[in-house]
């Protein structure tokens, strides 16, 4: 696709299964940026302004300019329920571009959330309110309202590409985009990998060493590593 | 004024007019900030240490060298009930140059809380205290006290000026310095623009949107954004 | 001590004595850093991910290669009951490579927390099962575990040099690492140090001025520094 | 296009016409990226360690693990005279991941260059060579060869997406990626403001102003901006 | 003053005395700095784009919404010959806000440099044209023409207040801002330092220690500094 | 040892044999950095204010208070022939803490070069002095001379560990640091790896593959990497 220097808004988008969004959030993002082979990682300067979340939606996509929310208002109205806003600028801004009224307004749309790779205001107010936030700056650095933008186009947040409709799930370690096909095979992984990991953890609470049940003794001795008493028998 | 090569502590600073500082600490500092027309804001990097306060007082200022916090010693003498202490330095530094023992004189003078430029340490005490701070960083670097420095002289804070006397607004969001001259118009501004946020809260939380609101279709439209049902009609 | 190009794992370090360390943790990291000599800082970049917590422990230190965490796993081999684990890496690393199992095998060998120049994931199960960290990023980056490293020998944390055996001291202002001989004379003048302190905070919450306690208008009017009455009285 | 967790070298990509890509390199990156809509730019961030060369070829993708320059042997095998190398890595990187022996392979295979978000080393070597460079950083900071990665796949390099076969067009001020299928386009709308830019150039010369040209003034009223002989008229 | 939410362009601004002026600009910012009690200067983040190029004028400020050069152009009206532009912005931008054309337009008017804390591009053609730059990036980011800001007002820039009039001093080391007021007397400041410098530079090159041509030995012993034959004495 | 916190100035270090530092300097910083086993890099923030310019020499260290250059006094009178001064602070610094003065002293003293992880001034007459130098910073901020700091102890640059008398080289790449008790046997490594380069180098500008060279095909199949067509293929 080439919108050259065209700006769109994008009413419909395809977005995942339900059922499967809603059985990913409880995952938590570390299970599934591993389960889907290490990717989706929207880095860990975007932040959890409250504590304790753990959400997941369907991306509907902002792309705005730095210190201007109009597109934000525009993307209001093609979002549903069950999907998180997912906001970035065009070069790097610190403003406050979101604030509780604007989340007064997504809340009335069922949205589960922000993502924005900028600033928000009103940061006690959106934790009174129970609207969760995950972004890089708390600001109450004011916008305008005056340049064009696009809504429901792949962005890049952080150095992630995101499409419209990926499913994001977000937690208190950040962020992880699922590619929306990939949504129900990255919840089968997820559900494997956290149905092991629940054996390895009664394991290791027992004693056991990794070294030993991952097998990394050998890993290290053909890396060369060297177990020695003390570090003077070196000198 | 021009203190060439001088450094001076100033005794007497004006103030603005108590109730109307008063009446400003609930507002919000993205409120503040939008209404004296999107100024005064000292920037997302000055965080708060705590969660959930909100305050407003006099700004007493000193500037000091980095790593010396000799020149906060000084500034305690001449601060009063309600003031806040505003801290910078004139070259970057990261250490923590007021503890609890700071805390401690500053809240037997009646003073509200510390902006700070630089670090602080016994954060933790900090807040068992209920001396609330906003600061670049939380640092348990040790200051010396060796260098001469100013109490009370026009500063600037992380590309903020603030000058003696100008009322700090400071909470979640961070910290708004009011000119001194404009705090009863600041405040009615503040309270013009809360009465219409409650309206347009209450019509959002309806379900109607900021576009039909505000009138940005129209925005919109003169700006040649385009809507479309699906991204693909534009291939 | 010159490892080349060697990798190792020692097993043996000298720890400092058991109640000494004990007695560190109450302290406070801030009173431990002056009284030893304003040293030991591992800076403010390395952060609590949790609130209210101090520590003291013996430090376990593991040097590994950017985005590998083999080098932990061999770590947990080598520690004991009291220990504190000290995790670094080669060249910055922003990702997650330390998470809930790991913390469940060091907590099943009695290990105090975690001290890491790079970043955790799981950070809300580590709150929850009440293991301490300390960290430069929360992340949940995936690592992969394919690179040599070592174990227990002399690491840079953040700048600070930090040796095995050293005792951790950390809580909400960071972390601060004490030369292991000089854990017994660090506490002694600790200790002196916070008995001097409750007599000065005492008179400080009376009103009386640090101006006057430690002699600093002596100091202010070597330094030329010179009080005015009004700013105005020098132009 | 899903590649889940398996890693790929794509040998054939599509490329622009090569007169085209040719034509674009005298441009200049400000003029491409603002005839292609103000889209494309890499960043300030990525930086030419040369002064004064102008390129552009095709891009040529890699994606690496942080530290890891495996990936790279395997890219070159696939360029072609007239390609740019563009690497990134899954996690920040300031690894020295290229030096002289990569760029003597690449120059055999008539390469024109390397874009990187990560470091290079032998900078004066690469310099003295003629063989140009666009990183975020210089450092001889070594790397393995251990990890896996992709050739040839959608990249995302400092926040702006990269596919293979777009072209890269690179001076002192940066990295601009165009679109591949918009490359005779790009062409045409760089040379019409280039020679509208022209005419402009020389009227500003001759002292005409941009505030009359652009029809500015009338902007400037339309916002409310106020002209005063002095600013003490204010007061 | 307060302009509360007014914008303005002034048109008459007060400039020092133009031999003096001229004077300053061979002095170097280095020296300039201490002379005038180590005040003015505009920190390293604001860098030349050139290397060699010393100069002094004055400033002619203007400040900017972010990604917004709309009132440079303004600026450009009420610059004379011997001015330097000094831009900042609302709040941090790395837009590259200036190019060739706005620097032929400041050309013709007899503008000797710009300040700039934010982007400029064209940085090629702005070295081969002879106009010097100091600015704290190169980018070739587009900007709009949409919202309003004012034209010779006092202005911070990146921590510096720098006021309508004031000598802008600048060469490889950054930028300096000399109080108007006092640019004779920091002239005088100035010239007296590099006299005393040339005989003290003639005795250092001679092998003379300034440890004792400034009396720092009587520094060291005050400070409690011992001198050791060798480490090791110290065990 | 534990210098728990006395200030001390050590007279005399080890160095390393003069001939085998000699012929450390054309080597190159990436070649030794690699050939001691990827160790010693001071990182890519302290960069060489020169272009073309490479030197090794025995590091004589500071550690200043941060903003304070007596310690850098201090050090030149310990300096001999063919020694490079290395200075840290004890926290972060971007003050000027050097200038022309003191690379004349120095220079009069046979001294090499400079490495500091802080901030240096006058550059442009360093570089016209021929007096290199490698820094974090390039600021005029000037600097105090009140407090204590060490001359000849280990420090830690930019985390990387320095001993006195260690070996420095430095060029375009930034700065490594050999332990001086490896200089003569990482200048042997060093030659060898040169030697094995040459010939590789030639090979890969006859247009032989790295993959085919080092066998790296293998790696790349062992980890699963697989090479297709076309992107489409994976569909």
């Amino acid at each position: 696709m080439s919108l050259r220097n065209r700006h769109v808004v994008v009413r419909t988008i395809d977005r995942a299964d339900g059922p499967t969004i809603d059985a990913l959030a409880p995952v938590g993002t570390a299970t599934v940026h591993e389960a889907i082979g290490r990717r989706g990682y929207l880095g860990p300067e975007i932040r959890a302004i409250q504590q304790g979340t753990k959400i997941a939606g369907s991306a509907v996509t902002v792309s705005c300019h730095p210190g201007d929310n109009l597109m934000i208002h525009a993307a209001v109205e093609v979002c549903q329920p069950g999907d998180v806003l997912v906001v970035t600028t065009t070069a790097p801004s610190t403003h406050g571009m979101f604030g509780d009224l604007l989340a007064s307004s997504l809340m009335a749309r069922g949205v589960r959330g922000l993502v924005i790779d900028a600033g928000v205001r009103d940061s006690a107010d959106l934790r009174d309110m129970g609207f969760p936030v995950w972004s890089r700056w708390v600001s109450c650095e004011g916008t305008v309202k005056a340049s064009p933008g696009s809504v429901n186009i792949p962005v890049v947040v952080n150095g992630q590409l995101v499409e419209p409709g990926d499913v994001i799930c977000a937690d208190d370690d950040g962020v992880v985009a699922v590619p929306r096909a990939e949504a129900a095979w990255g919840l089968a992984q997820s559900e494997g990998r956290l149905a092991k990991e629940e054996g390895t953890r009664g394991k290791l609470q027992a004693g056991e060493l990794g070294l030993d049940m991952y097998g990394l003794r050998e890993t290290l001795n053909a890396l060369g590593v060297e177990w020695v008493d003390r570090l003077s028998d070196l000198r």
